[in-house]
């Protein structure tokens, strides 16, 4: 049996447990040239927030009564495709559910002893792809810039701080509480941590880039956002990368009103989403694969158990409670070897 | 004697009467290396008001005391100085004032038998240049896209415009009332006007860019940059290049709280100064020179007389009631030739 997840409606605001359909279905027959996953892990993302909104976007919304959209990771139980045989790990678009049948459509095969399984979806995976090419090639950040990075713990900020790092920038991050902070200097060796819920921003980011921002890559909007803006250099990129703190927002989202520093400083406010880089996929993978390889990057996940306990970890994302990636396990029992 | 207009104090909202000194002084006397310039046109421009404010910007503010900066256009009535002929027509930063005794720092030489003076400070100045190193090198303009302008009658936003037309492009303005519109379509050639007085922004940029803007050029924030942003194709750029809805208020900016348009069409929001490509201001004079010979290019003045006339005229950048480039001619009335 599979258990899964369902969109059941819209929410308002911090979605509640009524947004979801909890339900348990029968595996469908493996098809010719379909393969069985069984999830191991299924990512939990900020975007996902963004996928439930009925609106215009850079991917379809997810429909009600589709099964919730998820990056996962798993192993493949049965296979009758030639590409994908029964024993391998692989890594795609499985949605929140236990298993999944597919005809390998953007599925690629990941190997467990090069990196533990849930990295393929965390610094390997999308988030990871997404701080490689915001920082790199959206950011432009070189040598010498100063990078401040929002949402600094997270699944994308902890990454871009440290290629920030490996790129020879100085390298600082706002995140929330001392634990975070701490976390970010002295495990991934960021030059400076912002707590944002006990610390005044603005004199943070005097104290810890004395020369100003050159690249600031933005995961969280709102009013973190618009006091970087006041702190932004010459021809400094603002990289969008996401809006966490208006995304349940049943108010109007708020603009940066510091805005016009882009055109004080003639600097630019860039958007991109990741899909952009996909043919790059593999280089970016292979890279921070050396880097983990060689430890010049930490890569951590904080993994929760149990599908039925989705809803309480999503929410997750969203208080804050979390260091690094957000991943959910999602065997039962009886499969957790 | 030489009447002049300092800084008094520094406005709150709308500049009142008393933000300004008039006076009348003394020409000082010409030194070796120097020239004295009387103007004929001073420039009037929406940057001016942000000179006014006592903030880090890309220029230093004008010093309470000083004479207000300004662009200016006149006739060197007497020369020390080996490279600035007496009899010659010059056009630099003279403020606003009738006469300027200057060492030729930032001056160059201007012929009126090509252009009109006033064009030096219009099309083939500051506002001219802005129009074409905003559109072609921050918009990155090109055949086929689509280019909205706001404050489309204006000194910037007609020439943008023109710009686009010449270079292949859809074109669409917006600008106050019915007047501008039926100018913007009938005189500039632009292929759509909306009168945001009159109409409904967002139904205007439907009708008008029915496949999306490319490339939205932004003079004036507020209500209209927020939204724009909801029409910008992937890839869009959106140039900001002023905000004069935003520089009298006395509330906070009004930020584009639909800025995550950047992040959903991998978009960016581009600041620039013009000063940024002084070294290829020739390179624009020619060209549009050209294209004003060829009649591919209209200029337009609206030309206020008296320099004790500058208050009420400098007002009329925020009204909006003016057609096209702004100048006030400050010749007393003996020596209109």
């Amino acid at each position: 049996m599979n258990k899964r997840i369902l969109l059941a409606k819209r929410p308002e605001g911090l979605p509640g447990e009524d947004t979801w359909t909890y339900e348990e279905v029968e595996i469908p027959e493996v098809q010719d040239g379909e393969f069985l996953v069984q999830h191991h892990y299924i990512s939990l993302d900020p975007a996902m927030r963004g996928w439930l909104r009925d609106q215009r976007s850079y991917i379809a919304p997810v429909a009600v009564g589709d099964v919730m959209r998820a990056a996962s990771v798993g192993k493949i139980v049965e296979s009758k495709h030639s590409l994908f045989p029964e024993g391998s790990y692989v890594a795609g678009w499985g949605g929140v559910q236990q298993y999944c049948v597919t005809d390998g459509a953007g599925w690629y095969t990941v190997d467990p002893a090069l990196a533990p399984l849930e990295t393929y979806i965390g610094t390997l995976g999308m988030p990871g792809m997404t701080a490689y090419f915001g920082l790199l090639e959206v950011g432009k950040a070189k040598v010498g810039d100063t990078v401040l990075v929002s949402g600094a713990a997270g699944a994308v900020g902890s990454v871009v701080g440290q290629i920030a790092k490996i790129h020879g920038c100085r390298t600082v991050g706002i995140a929330g509480g001392p634990e975070k902070c701490k976390y970010l200097v002295d495990e991934l060796g960021f030059d400076g941590a912002i707590d944002y819920k006990n610390e005044n921003i603005r004199e943070g980011i005097k104290t810890h880039c004395p020369k100003g921002v050159d690249v600031y890559f933005d995961n969280v909007g709102g009013e973190i956002l618009n006091t970087a803006l006041t702190r932004i250099n010459r021809g400094a990129r603002v990289v969008i990368c996401g809006a966490i703190s208006q995304y349940n927002s049943t108010e109007p989202v708020k603009g940066p009103s510091n805005y016009m520093s882009l055109l004080v400083n003639s600097a630019s406010m860039i958007g991109f989403v990741v899909m952009n880089y996909r043919h790059r996929y593999k280089e970016a993978a292979l890279t921070m694969g050396q880097w983990l390889a060689e430890g010049k990057l930490k890569s951590r996940e904080d993994v929760y158990n149990g599908i039925d306990n989705f809803h309480n970890t999503f929410l997750r994302l969203f208080s804050g409670a979390k260091l690094g990636k957000l991943v959910l396990n999602v065997l039962e029992a009886e499969d957790l070897s």
